[in-house]
């Protein structure tokens, strides 16, 4: 095991650029694990890992449970706490750090009665990992973002995802109704709008189906509600202008799955 | 209206402890509204008005919108935009900030078939005040939540909660299973828990109600469970240990209410 113990080492500079650019990770097709839990759940889920660091304390605390990490990563490096400051985004790294190789879009949209989730446009990296560890929870089959979704690589969405990340299937489309279009071929497409739609209690989510969420503030643009076979709305009682958006998702996916 | 110009004067440093002190907001009984459309919907929800600090620039873009808060508060002050960064939690204070009085514990429990959602120990303010959005764009009848929840005036609960604060009506209580002991006296209460119990689908949430949700990591006291006359689980066909707490409890009120 090799020690680096410069923060001007290439690697140390290349993973923090990793954490902080969206465009890189994209490029390069690499992203960060923070922890032992996440780092091992990517392990789990098949996920590549090219680099390991870990700090001497880790190592003595949790030498068992890194024992796999270790024998599947490409290269591994001892680095001081005080280097992991510097590649990590939590404020209190717990001394175990990964670079991965990006999952490859992987739904399989070959089987029947599936059910997916199609989130056009969320910015909020949050509601994002939040809405793919719902996913994950109710077995959602699939989530399809389009392109300009927040990245689902970035640290906050890998923290709020707490794994699901690496267990539920997703793909990135270039354009949402062009994708629904041919959808509809063999499934039902549902349209979450916020009015003028039928009760999302009289939704018939039986076969293969999508529902489609829109952006947080903006909701689904006009092309893709037309491109959804049906419109669905959550009756509100109450006074909120509208729900959150994982909390939307949520409901709409427990209505879906159950 | 005065002017305030001075980092160092006795009100901003009043207002910016009462931002950073949980135990001064519950102490004086006051708390703080950053924002124009927050403060506006405080005032709309029939929230005393302290004191209102505006910029310059607030005052030129927005005369009209806050003329019904200079009327409200009993004291208004100018300041220049750089002391709004003293009393925000927010990066980008918008030029209106306001110390309001807190609201009464205000759940009416004499009419019939309501329905209560009781928070116990919810320590992360994003998911509390998601909660509180929720119940309100449902149009739950109330909040119950355990003294040892994290502080419903703290900034980021405030913000989550988009204004849900002001028109949900919301009581503390000390400990969650004497209270619903008492409930359960004229209504029927459920608690929310991971298994052994009969699927959320399943139960009756007719008649007056409440659901019992607990602590991010731990759940629900064993004597809260015990307290409740009945248990449900959100059913999982996915990996997740378990849902977010703020998703749970969508999911929750979304069938209670429905």
């Amino acid at each position: 095991m090799r020690e680096i113990t410069s923060k001007d080492n290439s690697l140390i500079k290349y993973t923090a650029r990793l954490q902080s650019s969206a465009k890189l990770r994209r490029e390069d097709k690499r992203f960060v694990s923070e922890g032992l839990r996440v780092s091992l759940e990517a392990l789990n889920g098949g996920v590549e890992v090219e680099t390991l660091f870990v700090t001497d304390e880790a190592l003595s605390k949790h030498g068992t449970e890194l024992k796999p990490l270790i024998d599947a990563s490409r290269e591994v490096y001892r680095i001081p706490q005080k280097l992991m400051g510097c590649i990590c985004d939590t404020k209190s790294p717990q001394g175990v750090v990964c670079v991965l190789k990006a999952l490859d879009n992987n739904i399989d949209f070959g089987t029947i009665n599936n059910k997916y989730i199609l989130l056009e446009s969320i910015q909020d990296p949050s509601n994002l990992g939040t809405i793919l560890r719902t996913a994950d929870a109710l077995g959602v089959s699939g989530v399809i973002m389009t392109d300009d979704c927040c990245d689902i690589y970035s640290p906050k969405v890998c923290r709020g995802a707490m794994g699901a990340l690496f267990r539920v299937p997703f793909i990135h489309i270039p354009d949402a109704p062009s994708f629904i279009e041919e959808f509809n071929k063999t499934g039902n497409s549902f349209a979450a709008v916020v009015r003028n739609a039928s009760q999302l209690t009289d939704a018939d989510f039986s076969g293969s189906c999508l529902i489609a969420v829109g952006n947080e503030g903006n909701g689904l643009k006009d092309t893709t509600v037309s491109a959804c076979k049906y419109k669905v709305t959550i009756p509100m009682n109450g006074n909120a202008e509208s729900l959150n958006a994982a909390i939307a998702s949520g409901i709409l996916m427990w209505e879906m799955m159950k």
